[in-house]
């Protein structure tokens, strides 16, 4: 889980393996695991929209991450452009479940920065 | 992901399955799914600290949900008795990393509100 250290925000969810933990303890900015691509990935090597450690807690069973953070480039953590991924909220309607976006406001042009 | 509604404080970390979200959505509180019991748990069933669901929120790739809370009871989402499971900070120390507890109050005595 990774949190805006300026106002506790929630930006993201992403997985961490043993050496994307190593990684993230040793240089101070976050890496994560990709289970799709069984890769480390350090986040914002792309986009320049790095991670920089402030803090690194762990919870009560020690199998869950929080990393409170400062976010480079564009203070952006989505690839959509968002600052944080959770741009949607989810509500009930007619038996159904509906989405919602609370965040229109991109950061940056995922099509510029990613190149595709 | 659970965060408090008044201060965003980052609760806990559970899993949900379908089951568990419609429930969260029909009853407005939230439901989780225990991956290691294969059962669905109503948050503070037998504690009191039932987790009323404020707002609802989904990421980008839509394989996480945010929920933002009021917590009755003992104002506490940790089975430790702490407010959060958060309750430890990881720091690199002689090429390890070390755990220390940044909160020692507990809300409630776990063995008085579990029995064991």
């Amino acid at each position: 889980m990774v949190t805006d250290a300026r106002d506790n925000a929630v930006l993201m969810l992403a997985h961490m393996n043993d050496e994307a933990l190593s990684l993230t303890l040793e240089t101070g900015f976050a890496h994560y695991y990709s289970r799709s691509r069984d890769t480390i990935w350090k986040k914002g090597e792309t986009s320049g929209n790095l991670q920089k450690v402030e803090q690194i807690l762990t919870d009560c069973d020690q199998d869950a991450i929080l990393l409170k953070v400062s976010v480079a480039g564009h203070d952006a953590a989505c690839h959509t452009g968002r600052r944080s991924c959770f741009y949607r909220e989810v509500t009930a309607k007619d038996d159904a479940a509906a989405l919602k976006s609370i965040d229109d406001h991109k950061a940056f042009d995922p099509k510029t920065v990613y190149g595709k």
